[in-house]
């Protein structure tokens, strides 16, 4: 029996990841279920797939991945579940998938309605559909019998900075919950010496840790996920800054 | 061993429940315990109450529902335990577990004091009473243990809708986390042409699912527990509109 | 296999507390892990230090602390393993240890890097070092695996009231989600006639329950961490009074 990892915009204010956990439980009473996040903003498709592709090595091989970022649930927007060689993952066929660390090797639509709860509402397919389906899969269900393999599903481009020769342009992808501004450039690719700006500041060369700055000064750090962070040494970045998703953030080689 | 559902109003800034979870699995190392909720707003007695009847269905059978949302703690308000057909309960018997979904066919008094933490404080019954006595219960304890039966426990009436001949007038009894506005008022007893009505706007008859709106369009939908809920698509209700708890919602059969 | 129980400044908005949960199962698979709270404010060492002084009875011998309050991740401070007679802690030597319930009788630094994930990064010691150093100390690894003996722990004095003949002076430590301000005042030493005085206001001698004062009546109580709280009856005293983390707060024993 693997991990069934959940990751949704549903938040800890209403029931809802708990009655998913009680449907999981009704079906497959031995599973293990891990929280990955539940504080995906509201239908933020792509702050969900930023999380899944820093995320997914960290976890059992052979979790099941259980993502509930939705916004079309009730239309006709497929359900799809999907394979990598390390992990698989059951969500709306949104483009969430687009940015696994790992090629997705199977795909298939999860129309098999014996699996589903019959409900009289098509407004919370978490409970209805994905929690009896990933009870079914964690049991042993085979993927074959979820429904014909997709071989179309929604991809969303990932937002690549743009590389000049004396300059990298990224953005602000997304914020932390301790205000850090979480960008596209992938820290392993700056030059030591290239200095990052950002709203006409320049932060200097990247710094390996938080503390490496003066208090309340402003920097940018080599974050955990792989990324450029901007951040202010025990303080809020976002907030101090009113940094926005979307932001330039400029690295100039030779500043 | 049976699961163990928590619901309580504690939120997640503090110890509150890691506590309560200590003390359980102190005494029951092998329970199985499911956060149900713990955002219910402080002191909400209705709103627990509401969770509880939209919920219970979804949990395994046999689960044991601990709530403490418990306004009146340190009083001589009793503590009970409960049992339906499906499930047990342990609660204030402050009116929470009057919205069950099924009759409550076995009601007692939590007065054995064995069963309880010693402590110098009466302000956290979750940790000194409901945690000790809810290990003791999924470890097999009787329930004749508990205490006397109890006949005379705290109901609270059901806020039904007022039914017309030509219209329903409903209430908007909380809200959730996406700012969608959750009514009295059963979708299944709505005329498929009915019309919602909410401070003056017609929503239009009821939709199946959010997205059939365009938009940030108001709408009125069938909700996932059964009951009318007032939402804008992609938007938060509750902000757009300022809507309040208790705010009457029409339903005219006649537009 | 002994209980591994969380308590870091994560929050609930990211990944962070589940990426860690995913290592730890990765290398442990039976783990077992509890919540003992992610809402510590950021950087917070010493409201932790105090969570982990009013929570650690609560737990199952033998439990694994791991606490993640970390400003200083990535520099030079150490990471350290300590060992009471009840149960052993993994944090930073940042002096959160200061105020445990028992006797620290050994302490390490967790200096053997074996032990930690290669990573690129500095800044998620959580998941690169304290998560799979748990999983390896569950698992039954020897202390002595750490790394060296430690003498020179960094220790916090806690912030013992004052006590005078007639009179003691404490002060506000933290809040609580329902606005209770908690202060350092032990309940157990205040004599029964003596008065407690916030902010110019008397709030009389200390009540045993919130329920005891009148609706929305300020009060103080014995809280359940063995603490005096200052209370409004089902209202909220941090933001009624605008109290702050240090007001002084005098308990007068002939008012």
């Amino acid at each position: 029996m693997n991990a069934i990892v959940l990751l949704t915009d549903f938040g800890h204010q209403d029931p809802f990841v708990g009655i998913m956990k009680g449907v999981i439980l009704s079906h497959a009473p031995r599973a293990t279920m891990i929280d990955l996040c539940h504080g995906i903003p509201p239908q933020d498709v792509s702050a969900a797939a930023l999380v899944l592709r820093t995320s997914v090595e960290y976890f059992p091989k052979n979790s099941l991945f259980v993502v509930v970022v939705d916004p079309g649930v009730g239309t006709k927007r497929r359900i799809i579940w999907a394979r990598t060689k390390r992990c698989s993952f059951l969500a709306p066929d949104n483009g969430v998938l687009s940015w696994l660390p790992e090629k997705i090797i199977e795909c298939r639509q999860v129309s098999n309605e014996k699996l589903f709860l019959t409900s009289n509402s098509q407004t919370f397919h978490g409970r209805d559909r994905f929690a009896p389906v990933a009870a079914s899969l964690s049991k042993g269900l085979f993927a074959s019998s979820l429904g014909p393999k997709v071989s179309d599903r929604l991809i969303v481009p990932f937002p690549f900075p743009k590389r000049g020769r004396h300059s990298f342009v990224g953005e602000v992808l997304s914020f932390d919950h301790f205000g850090n501004a979480i960008t596209n450039l992938p820290s392993s690719e700056i030059p030591p010496r290239a200095h990052v700006v950002h709203r006409g500041r320049d932060l200097g060369p990247l710094k390996t840790h938080y503390a490496e700055a003066a208090r309340s000064t402003r920097m940018a750090v080599a974050g955990s996920a792989g990324l450029v962070e901007l951040s202010a040494r025990e303080g809020d970045y976002a907030s101090v800054t009113r940094a926005r998703r979307g932001d330039p953030v400029h690295v100039r080689f030779r500043p």
